[in-house]
């Protein structure tokens, strides 16, 4: 039986950032790449824009051909051919004359300005133009965006849609990436049932079946669904099962303090556990520890316990085996009413906050799950603390900014 | 051929909202109910806890047997029955009797509190109590969480991994949602390609195929892929086909404002333009219409632009097709540099913000990619507002804070 300690969140989170080994890699199509950690730095194979282009809908020209002219003194020049995006004019822009074009295609050779639409006037092939252009004026020119040759996105960002769009225009149409991990949810307890009107005797509905499911898909990692009873071989086969084929696991249950309970023995005798207890509340009965060098995160059967459990010390580690590394993001707000707390422990209040307000919301226990929904933030008390004063200034961790 | 007249933006916001739709209902299963919005009021079918338990591992007893006992003066009781959770015991705790009792097991008849373990010694069945306790102590009673009518999650929540606890708890494996958008993507230009390290001639790579992709993803949406060349005929078939089968559509490309284009132009022979052009910068060339009923959002085909539309005219509307409604937030920060801008035309300035300062950013054009990935904001100008001055605050929209 593997004896528990209470450590402080701090150390539990060092124990376990220790313990983490990222997923490997693989090359995915570039489509599906949105929210995926690319895991090589992206260099590009081509210029962007890949050659100089029109701005604008009009006439390419020599700029020179302009100077001077406007509305009450038109330049008179000579159409000889006409363009849209996607072709190329054979033709060369000498003095006198211009190509007519559409946004997007490019200068034909001797052009080196367009003028737009609007200030010209045609007239089968002699064009008048009513405005004095600059040389490049309303032209992209080849490479202005990206160089073939520039390092355009950094291996370790996690991909927005404008990353996707620069990985294309840089000539990519599948990237390497970190593998989602896969995360195997074990809710244990023989009193847990699927919800149902008739729910009879000792039951309880397993809400952590859900709960863990979209947290974990909110920390953009792959879960599958599994429960077994309390019971030490049955669960022992499916930590073996589990780890065997997932990169991490998560139980709910069976981690009580006050006695070596079932799912932290079973860690403890396939692997090894590295924390069973935590100094912060709710959540204390936390547990986790390495099994065949897979890091087993065990958390409470509350499922208030288990979802602070996972916000604290779950959520972004894993995120970090794939390569996300993004902190909680602390903020301060001014607190409304008294909150204690108790030397020695972090807590985690359960509060609304408004602004710069935040309210703690009346509490009772890690089984009420009413309490998540009432709140949009936690007050975070530091072990250091005792409690925040009416009026004072605390840290909180709004629930919107906890997930990716 | 629609003629076009810039208006504000709000006025363009004003009209899509008026031509939105709610996506129809459907019944899933709670597991795949995060992040959708649901359709109806739940009302508990349970009481939760379905019984009262104990909330500690310990022995379930008469408080009034422990009034006064103590580690010095210990009262003795006897053990009757041992269960576990999941278990319920037929024994009825009377004065001086204990029934060993598992978190989360039903507390026994008679019972009206739990001594926890660490505060007593056992001895076959015998047992010394070393603390005093009150009734009710280590008690969750039934349904002090939720009670059997209560409405637990309001029609229109998005719902959140705790919404789903509650959900569960209340006796519901399933769930009436809205369906998620299938939004057809349709790409026009005869001059796109998809990546490739070989781009010829006039050639461009197709970014928006998977930026839009991306985009509408992370407005909880389905996107579907689609490429058209410009050409009037193919494109009109396009767009009856896509229109057939998806609620809305989103096309980039053949929106400029200088003449008719073809994509405005089929919208407008197939059903009705309300929208081309709209006062901002970058985006101009922005349209909106509707075919049988269904909103049609004509993006520019320059990806700078094409983000920008999306991120102000089209993903809240998205969001809203499936009865999310959550503002764009607007936050202030302080410009470290003078942002100029025109009167009668709202500006979204590409920014970086780091604390209270926001620093637009050298841009050139709807060409520049890269302006999007240096940027982590945009400075958002209105159109009754002569830019902002160095030093002064400003409205800055993050991109972090775009999507749902």
């Amino acid at each position: 039986m593997f004896l528990s300690k209470l450590i402080p969140v701090q150390q539990a989170l060092k124990t376990i950032d220790n313990s983490l080994k990222s997923t490997r890699l693989e090359k995915i199509p570039l489509e599906e790449a949105y929210q995926r950690t690319i895991a090589e730095d992206v260099t590009s194979q081509l210029d962007s824009p890949p050659f100089s282009r029109s701005a604008m809908d009009g006439y390419s020209l020599k700029a020179q051909d302009t100077f001077g002219s406007s509305p009450n003194n038109p330049v008179g020049l000579t159409v000889i051919d006409r363009i849209g995006a996607g072709s190329m004019s054979p033709a060369v822009v000498e003095e006198g004359k211009v190509v007519k074009i559409a946004t997007g295609a490019p200068l034909p050779e001797g052009a080196d300005a367009v003028v737009m639409e609007e200030y010209t006037q045609e007239e089968g092939d002699q064009l008048q133009v009513e405005s004095s252009l600059t040389p490049g004026e309303n032209v992209s020119f080849q490479g202005e965006d990206i160089k073939k040759g520039d390092v355009i996105v950094k291996k370790g960002k996690l991909l927005q849609p404008q990353d996707l769009a620069i990985i294309a225009s840089g000539g990519y149409g599948e990237v390497t990436v970190f593998r989602k991990p896969r995360i195997a949810i074990l809710n244990t307890g023989s009193e847990l049932v699927m919800p149902s009107p008739d729910i009879k005797g000792a039951e309880v509905v397993n809400s952590n079946h859900y709960t863990l499911k979209a947290l974990v898909e909110s920390s953009l990692a792959i879960p599958t669904l599994n429960h077994v009873e309390d019971d030490a071989l049955k669960v022992k086969n499916e930590f073996e099962r589990l780890i065997e084929t997932h990169d991490a696991l998560i139980t709910t249950g069976g981690t009580a303090i006050s006695k070596g309970d079932v799912v932290v023995d079973v860690a403890d005798e396939l692997g090894e556990v590295l924390i069973h207890g935590v100094a912060m509340r709710p959540g204390k009965p936390f547990a986790f520890g390495k099994v065949n060098d897979k890091p087993v995160f065990m958390l409470s059967g509350y499922p208030v316990a288990a979802m602070v459990q996972y916000d604290i010390l779950v959520r972004k580690n894993i995120e970090k085996m794939q390569n996300i590394h993004q902190p909680l993001k602390v903020v301060e707000k001014t607190a409304t009413r008294k909150v204690p707390s108790t030397l020695g422990r972090t807590d985690y209040v359960r509060a609304q906050t408004d602004g710069d307000k935040v309210v703690p919301i009346n509490i009772k226990g890690s089984t009420i799950i009413h309490s998540m929904l009432d709140s949009n933030c936690y007050i975070v008390i530091e072990e250091n603390q005792e409690g925040v004063a009416e009026g004072e200034k605390c840290d909180v961790l709004l629930y919107d900014s906890l997930r990716v």
